[in-house]
């Protein structure tokens, strides 16, 4: 498809919504696996002022109805896999419209298909300066919102994550002389797009003129057909999609020799595994990126010029980008001295303009006028960024944010649980794992298959514990009477070395 | 300076401002040559939501206070050069306060010394939580105007540039991997900074941390000398500067060995010139910009990897840079076809906001939500972009815009002035000269030396002919009645290549 089809198809799309109904202010949803359709989807509802809802469909249903109920969109997209799912969120939120993104008869229940109103004829207004005025005059620019992304917080509720057009441009922009992106380079989507770490790509595409391969979800043999069919330079990853990778039988059969440039991101990288990719695939820069969906999302970056063997800056998340402001304060906020660790803020075009309908979490997050990561770091006498931790329990598991509090309401709702605490512990493939620390109701037993099977579908997959623990006793308590799982983590890291 | 103790003194210089009254909205002109202190200047007024103006320093007097008049600023800060002529414009136009901003004690009517405020104690406010929150709630951000830039107008009235931080911030974002330029490397400041030219390597320089070496103005034994003391490895200089420093006698006998990037624009270059240069300085990079204020400045770019002996791209004005839309269009706003001349019209965050004080004006340059840049110029198959002279007659003559009215409004004036017409011819030094053609009142007498005499004062030194034609017969008209200029253009071009 080329970049002038894609634009049209673009503004039939967006047109088809105003007759729908959808207004400027109003949320569009999708639901599906990656698709240029998806990809359409990232531009498509701001042309018309409305506001473009990517949905992680990893959500169990009544996560999804939970995220749907809070945004409440007027149209949800969906592909085929994903159309009951669809169908019962509508049933359950009230969507005026399902759009079926996908191949095939559009299904019962479809207002209309994606392709029906993208295949139609007439251009953007832009090549149609006679019937285009119109439409224009609806589209969001500047500070207004483009896209909401729900990210999991502390309380289980989730936080929508509203960016606008400057936030995303402007880590676009900024991304491409960090990465050393070249223009008309082959890039792999393969990560999921309803996250900012891939769909952040789709923003940098246009500006370089990518042509952009799209697989509809990670899988190692889908990945690696890919890039030498279509002869990939640029990729991206999470460090088990990296893992998964290498340690698949057919790594060594593909001709990847297209590839240039890997970057990584979204979750801690374990130093053996960077170096068995470094060494696995020589000759190739690397870039890690660190930041959060609030951030747009890029807040630092460790750029190929620091992979190398040997360096010693590979265990950090680099320096800051230079489209963002960032420090390292204390509680009071105030500069800690170098070499200390302090929470790491943020401040630039980049930022988030708050979460969706929830005023005081906002005004929290952005106090002062700095983003608060809730990530803990110190800065080394070369200006080079170590994480240290979270000031806010949160677990990154393959790429994913899970926060505890989740699994933990889940788990509680079992019988035989009469307390529950859960936590990340390291995991080879994973990055982190959720591991379950589980306080037997007296009299009662269950085990860790029953417990996951009766979690599942009252939260996302990759939220399941998956280790735990059992004790008969009382958890341990801090002296403010909360669990004190920082005692129980380093219990279970004993064990697990013990184990060694 | 470090840039920490940079910070410090803006924020201190903001604080001067709140004392002295100035008010969000508020303007604050500076008029001087190139220093630290402008530097700081483009920084400081915006701090507390006030706007800043740097002014061409080369303006005619009543130029310029009819600058002054148009964007009337409450404060004015001057260096000691061009002390008495702040002075004048106080009294003429009624700006309320000086500030001088030079070495040495201050001079009478100064309100306070640039360096009294600077150099006093004190933070910025994020590193004095107690006391810097006050003076944050002030500044402006995004969409707001952050700086007015004059350019001269067709109707010979200036036109104030109303930059956003947006439009500033993403020109020099996105020039960073178009220039090719990196970090900590150390530039030399030597064009004029009260324009753009000079001005949007300002704020590249802080996301780069560029060490940053200004030299009050342009004089190319200065430039050669400021090269090597600091071992310079980028500079941006228009055509006629370039051709300054080659023809220096000190030249040669300077070590320039720490060059790396030659940036180019603002003025067509000379293909011999060009091919000068590069000879001159082999293995250095060299990347050609191509824009207008009203764009902040970047529009196209010709990057270094077209900069090669027998290159074919040399001719043109490269293609258009990432965060800009450009398109080509005729008189009814249509794409034209490729290889067709039409104008350049361009849209994207880098646009200016429109011209103070003047809606109508604005609403016709940003018509359909696209600059219209005055240019004429068609793309080739291979993308490239060609300019084909301009739909608004305008000399460029050493970097600096002339409108033609200007100089004609002047020598109109002079009593054997009958008719005149202006326009721009080719020359070997300034890339485009002013030239005049006279018709003489019956029975009067004057001459070039006479008439520029008499011009100056009046308009701005590179405003003045440097080269006339006299007749004594009414000037060739066309079928609408307005002097033929093209008619009068050909016949001296004719003049001149039988002169040589």
């Amino acid at each position: 498809m080329t970049w002038r089809a894609l634009e049209d198809r673009c503004w039939r799309l967006a047109r088809g919504l105003v007759e729908l109904g959808v207004s400027p202010g109003d949320r569009v949803a999708f639901l599906g696996f990656n698709s240029h359709r998806l990809f359409e989807c990232y531009y498509v509802p701001s042309r018309i002022g409305a506001i473009s809802v990517p949905v992680n469909i990893r959500y169990a249903a009544h996560e999804m109805a939970g995220v749907l109920a809070d945004c409440a969109p007027k149209v949800l997209f969906a592909d085929t896999a994903h159309w009951e799912l669809a169908r019962q969120m509508q049933r359950e939120t009230g969507i005026a419209f399902l759009i079926h993104a996908d191949d095939g008869p559009a299904p019962e229940g479809a207002a209309v298909s994606h392709d029906a109103i993208a295949d139609a004829s007439g251009h953007g207004p832009d090549c149609d300066p006679e019937g285009g005025e119109d439409i224009r005059m609806l589209g969001s620019a500047g500070q207004d919102v483009a896209m909401l992304f729900y990210t999991g917080g502390t309380t289980g509720r989730p936080k929508g994550v509203m960016l606008s057009h400057t936030a995303l441009f402007t880590n676009a922009l900024g991304a491409i002389p960090i990465y050393g992106f070249r223009d008309r380079e082959a890039q792999l989507l393969s990560g999921p797009m309803f996250h900012l770490g891939s769909g952040s790509r789709v923003f940098t595409a246009p500006l370089l003129q990518n042509l952009t391969v799209i697989v509809p979800r990670f899988e190692p043999a889908l990945a690696l057909q890919a890039i030498e069919t279509h002869r990939i330079a640029a990729v991206q990853m999470v460090p088990t999609m990296l893992q998964m990778l290498l340690d698949h039988p057919d790594f060594g059969r593909h001709d990847l020799s297209s590839l240039r440039l890997v970057s990584y991101g979204a979750a801690v990288m374990p130093q053996a595994l960077l170096a068995r990719v470094m060494e696995a695939l020589p000759g190739i820069s690397f870039c890690q990126a660190f930041g959060m969906t609030e951030c747009a999302p890029v807040v630092t970056a460790l750029p190929p010029a620091e992979h190398y063997p040997g360096s010693k800056t590979l265990g950090t998340i680099g320096t800051p980008v230079r489209h963002v402001d960032m420090r390292i304060v204390d509680e009071a906020g105030c500069d800690v001295a170098r070499g200390a660790t302090g929470e790491i803020i943020v401040r630039g075009p980049n930022v988030m303009n708050g979460y969706w309908n929830q005023p005081e979490l906002t005004a929290q997050a952005l106090r002062g006028g700095w983003y608060h990561t809730g990530d803990a770091a110190w800065m080394d006498d070369t200006g080079f960024v170590h994480l240290a931790g979270r000031t806010v329990e949160m677990i990154v598991t393959g790429g994913e944010n899970v926060y505890p509090v989740e699994t933990e309401n889940a788990l509680a709702l079992h019988p035989a649980v009469s307390e529950v605490a859960v936590f990340g512990l390291p995991d080879a493939r994973w990055g982190e794992r959720v591991h379950a620390v589980i306080r037997l109701r007296a009299g009662m037993q269950t085990d860790a298959a029953q417990l996951t099977a009766f979690c599942r579908g009252l939260v996302a997959g990759y939220k399941l514990a998956r280790s735990y623990s059992f004790c008969n006793e009382a958890l341990p308590q801090t002296n403010v009477g909360k669990i004190d799982k920082a005692r129980l983590r380093r219990e279970a890291l004993q064990q697990t070395s013990a184990l060694a």
